[in-house]
């Protein structure tokens, strides 16, 4: 891929969408040149399992081992241990298949022994044969809290156990204040050697915006060289995946890409956008944030290569055209000093 | 069966030989009539479960659910779980299977919420559609540990990651003197209402030896009118399953029915022991304790029922040969009181 070899990428990824691109860059960067951090507020806690969905989705996308009819979960699953559970308990609205148990199993008790979820998931990384560095976006406990006509409801009870029906009128982010992002993603905000930061095209409220609330993790992405470039999630006036369009309606925004990159605002220094949503580009570069214009659908494993390597090309494109200017404001604080 | 409708058996219970004859107990006895205990210092906590090994095997068995190929777990029993946690994982020596993995879980989540285990047993049950009331012995927490020539060992590392290898000096009961007796037993053991208690033919070390050092236990069990009788788990010199005759020996116990009989000594109003074992009612009865000599072997479900049937007929017997002397007794007490 046309990024140097020194130079690394970060890529900020939520469930489904995210972990699809997330594949597509691992596919084109080498292991030390990609490091993916997950949303891990949609985290919860359900019968004795400390579950982390987001995570589990890229790690199983990364592997090769999704379920791509269900969109969650591991391919080939059997439900035993759920079908006999449902003798007992009523909580089996969370479906956890037999093979994916065994992850939850294992993160549980590592927990519960103390250990970080950084190093449990690179554990699990490891057994799984990912090369390409996965971290959670803290090791800290931050729960996504929706707030809806029924009430404030936790991010899977809303998600899974709802179904997405509550009208949604906000989020909170239960914990963000105490909670410190991974320290391994703060180096890497706080490195020179970053290529680009690519938000995949994920659930901007839910996937996204809890990363960009741990402390500090905005304005180093704002303070960092190299440019923020999401993809959007909205193609069309849809989601692909997930509640994201429902949301931007209930929430009385504009269910578009040019939605998309109000929300993020200043935080942009570029936006990939679907074909299907060219005419948006004018509005958004109005903006100040420049578009690539390109199919954004990731149906094939050759989809997800492609629209990576146009995202880092367009981002190379961007880092040049800043290189000027950037260059004289740092040649300007130098003389400054 | 020929017992009094308002009378009641306790029946005491480790994992498999015991939970064959508490199967013929409940073929034989109403769900009124009938109480099985059941041996808690096996359980252990493992990959964040709290397991309850003799427990389980007894309620899988009531419920005509247990796998006849293995001796533990659940029939039609599927792996997934495991297979998939040994990518990660070292902990898989104590086999969960997929079916068998709900009840841990509901099991953990349940005490984690302060439930019993008695609660919990109860839940689980009605949830299998066992009528029979099965209790553990204590709600609390008593963990077999075997002494052996590699230190001590906690029972199921001794019995199922080390196989039973280890040469064996003793035991102990961590946590024995803080237990107490579940309350239910404790009622039905100062309870006239007794018609017998049945020591079925379980590990006499590990099974059932917990049971009788909790607080009070033996001393109720001495104290009560009704019959004690041991089915020996011991037949022609062999345990028909498990580590008890490679015990017996490591002890240097004879591992004989009188073997089995000098272990329990005075707490036995009566033994059963297999036609093959004949020759030691002699001696066996020279101690006090009469016999009823027939076939233990239980392979099919009639003769478990049919062992049921003789244990219960030779309870009946031996109370009814007590009672003039235990009512002299209860006369000459009142007279002298």
């Amino acid at each position: 891929m046309n990024i140097a070899h020194d130079k690394q990428v970060l890529a900020v990824s939520g469930g489904v969408g995210g972990a699809k691109l997330a594949l597509g860059l691992a596919q084109v960067l080498s292991a030390e040149q990609l490091t993916i951090v997950s949303n891990t507020a949609d985290d919860f806690e359900h019968l004795g399992f400390s579950i982390s969905p987001d995570l589990d989705t890229v790690m199983y996308t990364l592997a090769g081992l999704n379920n791509k009819e269900l969109g969650w979960g591991l391919a080939g699953e059997t439900w035993s241990c759920m079908e006999s559970l449902a003798h007992f308990s009523d909580q089996t609205w969370f479906r956890l298949g037999d093979k994916d148990l065994a992850t939850h199993i294992y993160r549980s008790a590592e927990l519960q022994k103390g250990v970080s979820l950084s190093r449990v998931t690179e554990q699990l990384c490891q057994s799984l044969a990912i090369s390409h560095r996965l971290l959670p976006m803290t090791d800290d406990r931050v729960r996504t809290m929706v707030q809806t006509d029924q009430g404030a409801l936790a991010f899977q009870h809303y998600f899974v156990r709802e179904q997405c029906r509550p009208v949604v009128s906000g989020f909170y982010f239960d914990g963000i204040e105490q909670a410190a992002p991974q320290s391994d993603v703060v180096a890497l905000l706080e490195s020179s050697s970053l290529a680009s930061i690519i938000i995949c095209p994920s659930n901007p409220f839910v996937s996204v915006d809890p990363l960009l609330k741990l402390a500090g993790v905005a304005a180093k992405m704002a303070a960092n060289k190299a440019p923020v470039i999401a993809i959007s999630p909205i193609v069309g006036g849809s989601a692909i995946k997930g509640p994201a369009a429902k949301m931007f309606a209930e929430l009385g925004l504009a269910c578009t890409c040019e939605g998309v990159a109000d929300f993020y605002g200043e935080l942009l220094d570029g936006m990939v956008i679907d074909t299907v949503d060219a005419a948006f580009q004018p509005a958004i570069e109005a903006k100040g944030i420049p578009c690539l214009v390109t199919n954004t659908v990731m149906k094939s494993l050759q989809d997800r290569a492609e629209l990576a390597e146009q995202t880092l090309a367009f981002a190379e494109k961007l880092s040049q055209g800043a290189t000027s200017s950037r260059a004289k404001i740092a040649v300007d604080e130098e003389v400054g000093s």
